[in-house]
């Protein structure tokens, strides 16, 4: 039995959004769902009761960082990453195939797996399908990723099809290694970059081998919106309407929306709490930069229509304040604010594909929040 | 009336220390109380909820960086320093004329007040008695301080003579541009270095004026802490029983209990936030570096006798591991442990006070933390 369930709610009648759950070995959430990320096993500034608190059920965290920082034999002597990092709801660990496409040096792909070099100190290091098993299986997440390769985008189809096909035998490789599937589920990783059929071969490839879910990789890395959901127009329909779906990597309020019409359940992404970090806001009417000038005296919260801790109870000028004086009080309110308002923006999603309309929603959202305006300024 | 009350319950038989309750505009608290330090409006890390949880019902904040940064009229614009910064407990205060002459370059001191270059950007800058009591009124702190002049460790008696007469007429300006006595409670400065003659003349100076609190002041400067103990032992019996006496800038666990054996109500000090950024803990076996290589597998609290938030709830291997990748949160787990252990430390002496035992109490407790080993690291 996997330890990854996934139920369908309902689907929009509107746009074919899916409302559903996914149970895990810690609990429950209801998707679509947008997960903070915990790099080295905590969210920038956060607590875990502030993670609990603004209603975020699960988390993600880094196989490729906690590998290297403490080790993933240290946390596992701990007794997993949920007790490591005092977080009781359920934990998603990644591959570590993004972060040694991105931050290391002196990559060379084999068809054993990478060897690089780390982005810390420059040791050599070896990473593959067995390996990223090793490591995950130690941390204990609940939900594992299977170890692919990331190609640049743009590349060319025919590297990107011998990719796809490495990445499918390495999904093949990464669930024969994986040594506790009651406890953690397994979910392969579909590429393809922009080509229709390799995202079918990839889907068809990996829904062959029977996941507990499937994530849709590739996709935020420098495209275009129109591409990313163009892809995401013609991959969904080739994964099982039973599993999880889980867009990698974004976290735009706009792609957000987009992705959950085009029938994506699972999202992840930095933005909100980096941009936190450097004092810009997702507000329900756009962009904020709080550090500016004009809000010294300004004695509002962030977001009127917001109702976070943050908004509750602290000023636009007290926050840039602390901003401007590198307090990271500062940075916590932000970032509490940002979280907050990406997974309030998700249950807003859940409840308009409840009343079938999410396009009507998302017409007024975009309208409110400028996406609509020729000069807003996204992320 | 003055803004500010104390009420003396009962002083210890065995030590001759104080236990007292101080009312406040903004609440009330028990002495001897260790007072957390928020310098810019934020006890760096923490936020406020986070302080009262540890029970502390006053913090103090620093008159010279909000006078800078972010402006005192843009705290009062806001509503007051407590409304700024949504901290509801009573605040402190103090005059600004420390930070003059620790941060600050080129000064010039006058009758009339000090010229100063500030340590962000080297403006010229010029601070009275008048000035400081229009900043702390702007500020609306529940408790001022009068400004004084800080002369260094150690000062001819001649110099400090000088400085002692000067920081009288100052203490009274003080007083006469004092705009809010019925809100704000201001404290005289006792100085007058480790000359006996002078802390009598200052005390008796200042007393003759009626202020609602004195505090002592020019201690924990760089003089040894038998120093410290010799002034307090000389200078407390000169002032009044029915006001309260704050020490400033003292925290380190020996000094504190010191202190209160010879009657101090109040203290202060950036130390336990200070060496927790850095990663050093006080704990009831004393000083812990977490940092250390032989905590990476240690999965025991930082404390085995601590009850606080973060030793009920994270390891030494996981706050290693925060403090090592940088992560704030980190800093906020040691921040919180240090500050509650100077706040449970004092719980624990007004509970000796209370039993008339504080004298065994020292004895149990600076052989239990190592201070009267002679390899002891203090701080």
């Amino acid at each position: 039995m996997s330890a990854i369930k996934y139920e369908l709610i309902k689907t929009c009648k509107q746009t074919g959004a899916r409302l559903g759950r996914v149970h895990t070995p810690h609990g429950s959430f209801e998707t679509p769902v947008f997960m903070p990320v915990g790099t080295l096993a905590t969210v920038k500034t956060m607590s875990p009761e502030d993670i609990k608190q603004m209603g975020a059920n699960i988390l993600l965290s880094n196989t490729y960082h906690l590998w290297l920082r403490p080790g993933h034999d240290i946390v596992q002597e701990a007794g997993g990453l949920h007790k490591f990092m005092n977080w009781d709801g359920a934990i998603l660990t990644d591959s570590g195939g993004f972060q040694v496409f991105s931050l290391s040096e002196f990559r060379k792909i084999e068809e054993e797996g990478v060897h690089f070099r780390n982005h810390l100190n420059g040791d050599k290091l070896f990473l593959s399908p067995e390996k990223a098993m090793e490591i995950q299986n130690a941390l204990g997440s609940d939900i594992m990723m299977a170890f692919d390769e990331c190609p640049p985008y743009p590349a060319e189809y025919e590297y990107m099809k011998k990719s796809v096909e490495r990445t499918s035998r390495w999904a093949e490789r990464c669930l024969a290694a994986h040594k506790r599937p009651e406890d953690q589920g397994l979910f392969g990783i579909v590429q393809g970059g922009e080509y229709e059929e390799l995202r079918r071969q990839s889907a068809k490839d990996l829904v062959s081998l029977d996941f507990p879910g499937y994530a849709i990789g590739g996709l935020s890395v420098g495209e275009p919106k129109d591409v990313m959901n163009r892809v995401l127009d013609f991959t969904t329909p080739h994964l099982p309407a039973d599993k999880p779906r889980y867009l990698m990597g974004v976290g735009s309020p706009d792609s957000l929306i987009d992705g959950a019409m085009r029938g994506v359940d699972m999202f992840d992404c930095v933005l909100p709490t980096r941009i936190a970090r450097n004092g810009t806001l997702m507000t329900s009417e756009g962009r904020l930069v709080v550090k500016n000038a004009k809000y010294a005296r300004d004695f509002g919260p962030l977001d009127e229509n917001c109702d976070c801790y943050t908004c509750k109870n602290y000023s636009r000028a007290y926050i840039r304040h602390l901003l401007h004086c590198n307090e990271t009080f500062g940075i916590r309110l932000t970032t509490y604010h940002n979280l907050h308002f990406l997974i309030k923006l998700m249950e807003n999603v859940r409840q308009a594909i409840r009343e079938d309309r999410l396009g009507d929603f998302r017409e007024e959202f975009f309208e409110q929040y400028g996406f609509n305006r020729p000069d807003a300024k996204n992320f």
